[in-house]
């Protein structure tokens, strides 16, 4: 039997989705999206222990801890163990806290965050395998990206922050997967989910932010248990009169939720950042590390920069001198001047103190910021006035990370353990590269969750 | 000091609310507020006690008590303890799962379910007094019932479960009045509560509304202990460019957040329902009880029921027949069926067995429902063709329970009783109710929860 996807209904995307994800067959998902998957997790687990030991982060877990008290289910980077779906909340505000993680292109999802954590969170206490979490992964991610593309642009345009406002279907989608719920149980978790659906843009650089993505994994979680103890929810859930689709877009196209569903994957098109910043930024980041390399010694005579893209990069990131490091991360004067200054865009760059670090200040002040629709989102140019009258320029077609230019395994596996290295030190990251490039052959995923877990 | 409203920005409304709510003194509340939130307390134990039997709060209760086990906060009803958080999603979830709570006319807010619970969790463990619990409580409903007023009907009509969504910003304002944070802290939970507002109407008749309801109270609650712990948010989480408002609604009415604030209560107009019914049927109701009472013996000599009101009895009500006791709350076949049959809207009329019973069915097949715009919302006319041809007919001009004919504190009182003889035979319910008409007098809330706990 193949997957019927000749069935599904665009008309009812709630139960096209549904049936879908309850029918698929670990056969059913093609080498090269399983694959896709892993190099994910394994972005995945970069940043969240990278971000595990963010204040903020520290913050929500003790909050959290100190209501539900401790549990079984592994916090990445953490020593601490909580209740499945407290770790799921803290997991995945820990990957996406520094909005380091991965980014589906045409929605800016980032896929992971919600997801994996809602699947390692039901690992506790359970003897799950490798194969059917990646199989579970994978179906999860669709689900987020189908429902994504079909309120795109206009959803995150308006207010709603994707990644929350989708994950938590992506979450539900997969646990539901996981648990093995049949088509009506998975859309009752669908279901339970839109109930969940929130998350704002205004949050962004905030707490808040954190607690939505944090309820994504949550609450999808929390809708497949609930679904498989039998709760009900609305049978179209999503695009019913009063569903989702009717709060959260203005023009939604259905066919992007059911077309081509079991043909294409959406995890194919998914992308990894190689520096902390917002998307926007890296091909000015790519421009500067290459100004700073074929000019070595150039930042004490800056006269001026000016820098230019597609008018997203002026929207998202011209702002007057901002004062933390959550800032600096959408701050092009912060970007520009701390590339040219140290040569790097890592984490250790968009801290506190980086950001008031006076000399990144002064050459910050210099910045200026052009909006040009002849650029592409990933295309940027750098052009540097010296205080002689020279100039100086770089510009960046496709910037290193997205679909043009992706990331290699290599250098996933090179962002693992940058990150390990700096967050957690006695993390052995090869060790763990290996068990996730291997995942399907893991007949236990407590190997991972110790793995990326300190002993106490 | 005067409480200082005139300092309210109407342009920063996110600010001014909490500005408001920080600032507030127990003096500055009338009395006929306290009162009025008094009888929304009584009203709430009544529905709470009620819903706290049902199978899908049971359902509810033990899937978070599986995944978090226990605690000390009380669970309205029930023998098990939980810890806050749980608590407060359950207990709202049990006073909203019958519809059969306050209802704040402007804008359909039920305003207790997410607030009380939120406010009764804190109590847990900590040392709360009737006072300090009332003060918040009208203010959480204050909040909650003006971003209500601003964002309606638009938000409620495009599909928004508003009990909810806007719920879990009068669940934060009030527990974090009740946790003594500042006018920033108070900001802040907002600004937490924002990322997480949710809910949809289409979900009305299942679990899934009930999750939402039940998130309100317990995110509300967590967004004020994270504010509590230092957690940032945007400091126009409400109004930002990218805000709950530009999510929430399309032409918001900003001075419906901030005008008259502290002048004017929005407790003073919540009603509470006579029947567990939606609110567009009690005059139905009414006038079935009249005609009954009036003339006795008819309903084996029916012919034809014409059942004429505003708009919305026809748009919300007049479905096809239902099946389930929760459908048949919003089902005017089933109502009109039910009373004319049994001379009662209790919660035993509105059980699945009373929906699937034989001459309810025969004799609900009979009515027709016709939508009017002379009547106003609580107004309704039931005209009865017997086969004889005699036409029998009853208008009710105002509905038993709206602000016209409110529900006296005896009324609340036999409510509460009523609903606890059934639900709660353990309960003592004029102690409980003597207990919260001098709620002021309280200096341990855990005398009220004690009482609505059956001893384990």
């Amino acid at each position: 039997m193949t997957a019927p996807w000749h069935v599904f209904d665009p008309d009812a995307p709630t139960q096209a989705l549904a049936a879908f994800v309850a029918q698929s067959r670990a056969q059913d998902i093609p080498p090269e999206a399983i694959h896709e998957a892993k190099r994910s997790l394994v972005n995945f687990f970069a940043c969240a222990l990278s971000g595990s030991a963010d204040p903020d982060i520290d913050r929500l877990l003790k909050v959290v801890a100190g209501v539900s008290g401790t549990g079984k289910a592994a916090v990445i980077g953490r020593a601490e163990r909580l209740n499945p779906l407290d770790a799921a909340f803290v997991n995945a505000a820990s990957a996406n806290v520094f909005d380091f993680d991965d980014t589906h292109p045409g929605t800016i999802i980032h896929p992971t965050a919600p997801v994996a954590p809602a699947l390692f969170a039901l690992a506790a206490g359970r003897k799950l395998n490798g194969r059917d979490l990646l199989h579970a992964f994978v179906l999860g991610v669709e689900v987020e990206c189908r429902l994504g593309n079909a309120i795109s642009p206009g959803h995150y345009r308006r207010g709603w922050h994707i990644t929350s406002s989708c994950g938590v279907f992506g979450a539900a989608a997969a646990a539901a997967k996981l648990l093995r719920l049949n088509a009506d149980g998975t859309a009752r978790a669908l279901g339970i989910a839109a109930s969940q659906a929130s998350g704002l843009v205004e949050a962004l650089g905030t707490s808040a932010k954190s607690v939505g993505v944090g309820n994504s994994a949550r609450n999808g979680l929390l809708a497949a248990l609930l679904a498989q103890a039998g709760a009900s929810a609305p049978e179209r859930s999503i695009e019913g009169r009063f569903g989702f689709l009717s709060i959260a877009s203005d023009e939604p196209q259905h066919d992007r939720m059911t077309g081509g569903l079991g043909r294409t994957w959406e995890i194919l098109v998914n992308t990894y950042k190689p520096y902390p910043c917002g998307v926007v930024l890296n091909p000015v980041v790519d421009a500067c590390l290459a100004l700073r390399e074929t000019h070595p010694a150039i930042v004490n005579r800056i006269e001026d920069i000016e820098v230019r893209g597609h008018p997203l990069l002026k929207e998202r990131t011209d702002r007057p001198p901002v004062n933390t490091g959550r800032e600096g991360q959408v701050s092009a004067r912060h970007t520009v001047a701390i590339v040219l200054l140290q040569g790097a865009a890592g984490i250790a760059q968009y801290q506190d103190a980086a950001v008031r670090d006076a000399d990144v200040r002064a050459l910050g002040s210099k910045v200026r910021v052009i909006a040009d629709n002849a650029f592409a989102v990933d295309a940027a140019e750098v052009r540097i006035t010296l205080t002689t009258g020279e100039t100086l320029s770089q510009s960046v077609e496709h910037a290193r990370g997205g679909r043009e230019r992706p990331l290699s395994d290599a250098d996933l596996e090179a962002k693992l353990a940058a990150l390990a290295t700096e967050a957690a030190p006695w993390l052995d990251s090869s060790a763990l590269a290996a068990h996730l490039w291997q995942m399907e052959e893991q007949h236990d995923l407590d190997v991972i969750l110790c793995a990326v877990t300190p002993r106490s």
